[in-house]
């Protein structure tokens, strides 16, 4: 059968990226506890085009999902784009992997645990060098200073997202993010809370209300004084009670 | 050409509906003033099939769409629905428009005004008699009374959804039901709030703490005494700031 | 603490339905070669909450799915809904679990293996008697039979949804109406393709030309024979390649 | 009241943007007749926070939207930043503007007319210079070349969307880039068809099979030899009928 992705093309663009989208698949994940964690993910697996070459061939790049799907742990992705780069002849191979990552969490006076989900991904790309982004969605919820100081009694909060991006020169795990981020917000969230925890949530949130605008700087304060974070970008949505739309506010740095 | 869906079917099987399904289109709707509203909708409009006939004619369904696209109203409904049953030569015609409404609101204490957005639905059916359901889609605050009761201070809150579907035997406008529902709800939320506003609204929710139950039942309380009112189903959903998930309490009734 | 949800309340509206909406949860299912499948779930967790109180208690709820997060295969399912009951007091118990669920498939020609998932949902009612729906969405490709008569070479296809819901009074595995969605298509879809398969497939499904009417009315039919099928709704939703709209036809029918 | 937005911050964070996200507004936008459309958008605003200042006044912003909702085109964009700028007392402001945006379209052989609708976004961004980003979406069919020519009859095609991002230094209209990504496209699509226009449409797509990365290099070339193109970025998506994910190609370039 003739092989038309493989003729060549006359109309001189080369072209970044050319893959497979959205691919929804199993896959295992090793966490903190060095155990694997199962989980499902949304894949996109590119490669760059040389001008010379009409097409790519889309098989090859699920065959390669096929062979990690067991482990698709940070610790393999470079291996995954080399073998990318080889299967379809580039010099450039770029992977998104989107994915929720559970955590077991302790309400903080019951101590009673529950699975709270992050949306996580890894956001990867191997040329003559390796580079990879750690995203960490981070719910929080977020008590308004404003409100809090103009009014009599009460302040309206809601549930806000905290996405945090980092470049590394070591090992982050997606567990500090996470905290850096809860420690921001007013308050963590939790999937499993009883009354003497609602209560404490509520007065501690109130205690510590918090801006958008704040909730960036409380997570860039800490990446600031890390020494393995080389570069992040922080962005918080709060999602307005009294709006119906957000508040927004974010931050890129390179260091 | 070969009419292919005009051809007899052996199956013997009856549909229910078949039809164009998520038409985005420009359309417009008379509001309360009686002046035209433009905005946009996302459109299905189905017939059933008769167990003889193989399939239905896709492009008719789109031409009634286009003679009616500058006048969608509540009003047209039922004309659309026959002219969709005489060109399909149907027993059943069915359509729903997805569409969001915006009413000009004024601030509780500056009184400045803005647009807030509600998505709205028709939904009508036409056999040998009219169907017609309302959707009206409202977002409020809910502030927790469990929160505020058991706290010293603060009490957590959020934006939720209520939802409100009705039949009716006499006209209720779309603001009627968005003002049953903004009343229901700890507190109203706009689009355009200045300080003083944020004030009120802050001291307003606390004192009026809602749970998702309550604010089902203070939706059903004023359609239970609406004699226009033939039936409603009622459903309420807070996006829990302390919780990755939401709060839901629903009742539908026949009157 | 004052428990105010125990509170009686004055309003005298039963309501149908109050719990936890989109709890995202890791859960594992036993699938049909009885080996439990990691996946991740959307839960929705109810009860009815009589007039006479102001609130359920939310946190229960999740006790419950904790106590089931390790296997939330559908022999368990009467078992939480019994124990939700009991927990909250209430009447009626209704669950809904929405999951992706993976298929190992072999491509045609080729052989070769990938996973293919497969949106399903659990939906649970218990109240004095059991009621279970099982829904299992399948992604086709549909080649339209009016193209492909009235041109001289071609036919315009696309991907489209079959969603299909069953009651049954004996044991159904998703596998089975998978195939049998997958047999009314033109082609079934699969991760993994070589270009054997791709001449395959595309000569297949020109040869098996389909419109949405045809698609459910040939998994009704399979269906109607059935004898462990009461009950079924079979919804196809085709993504026309040459509209921006959809092509639907569905039916409902209790035998 | 106390302004504490204004208040001094100790963090010695600049932030890069902080404002409004997801206003769902009604809006006009004058289109190439002159004439305005009205249309729903949903609009992103937002400045940068000195270090010095702890929040900015999100109020603000929608009173800037309300005063240009009537006239949202692409020439008051510079004006609605400066006054962004001043009003927030910033250096840089930015807008996005996501919208769609329908075009009366004659079908190919009958002639007859019916809206499409395109996704449209304009990102436009003000500091010492004004920078300006449209971005259209453009849904067309993509016949697959390799399924054409290895199998005997047929070929698999889909919808798919080409978008097409660019900056100019000179007027190019919405239509313009619609023309060039339906012309890339095996077809483009239309929202009413008759039997005349299908058969029209499912030959002519079969006689320009395309892959994504063919889609992406004829949009290419045209921007290619367009003076008024600064800088243009092309992804387009391919929903593959044969396959449950898509098939990808992008490119960027600054000429």
């Amino acid at each position: 059968m003739r092989d038309i992705q493989s003729e060549s093309d006359y109309r001189e663009i080369h072209l970044d990226r050319v893959g497979v989208n959205g691919v929804r698949y199993p896959i295992r994940i090793k966490d903190r506890q060095d155990t694997f964690q199962h989980t499902n993910a949304l894949i996109n697996l590119y490669v760059n085009l040389p001008k010379e070459f009409r097409g790519t061939h889309m098989s090859r790049f699920i065959e390669i999902l096929n062979r990690y799907q067991s482990d698709l742990s940070y610790s393999k992705l470079k291996n995954i784009l080399i073998e990318t780069k080889e299967s379809l002849k580039a010099n450039d191979a770029h992977i998104e992997i989107l994915f929720a990552y559970f955590i077991l969490k302790s309400s903080p006076v019951s101590n009673i645990q529950s699975y709270m989900d992050y949306t996580c991904q890894f956001i990867a790309s191997q040329n003559d060098r390796f580079d990879f982004i750690l995203e960490v969605n981070v719910p929080v919820q977020l008590v308004c200073p404003c409100s809090k100081e103009i009014s009599r009694y009460g302040a309206h909060n809601q549930r806000g997202n905290a996405k945090i991006k980092t470049r590394m020169n070591g090992m982050v795990w997606i567990e500090e993010l996470v905290q850096i981020a809860e420690n921001a917000g007013s308050s963590p969230l939790f999937t499993l809370l009883k009354r003497e925890d609602e209560k404490y949530i509520t007065e501690h949130a109130y205690d510590h209300p918090k801006f958008v605008e704040d909730v960036v700087r409380d997570i860039a304060l800490p990446l600031e004084r890390d020494k393995r974070i080389t570069w992040y970008q922080i962005e918080v949505l709060s999602q307005e009670s009294i709006h119906n739309h957000n508040a927004y506010a974010s931050v890129t740095k390179k260091r």
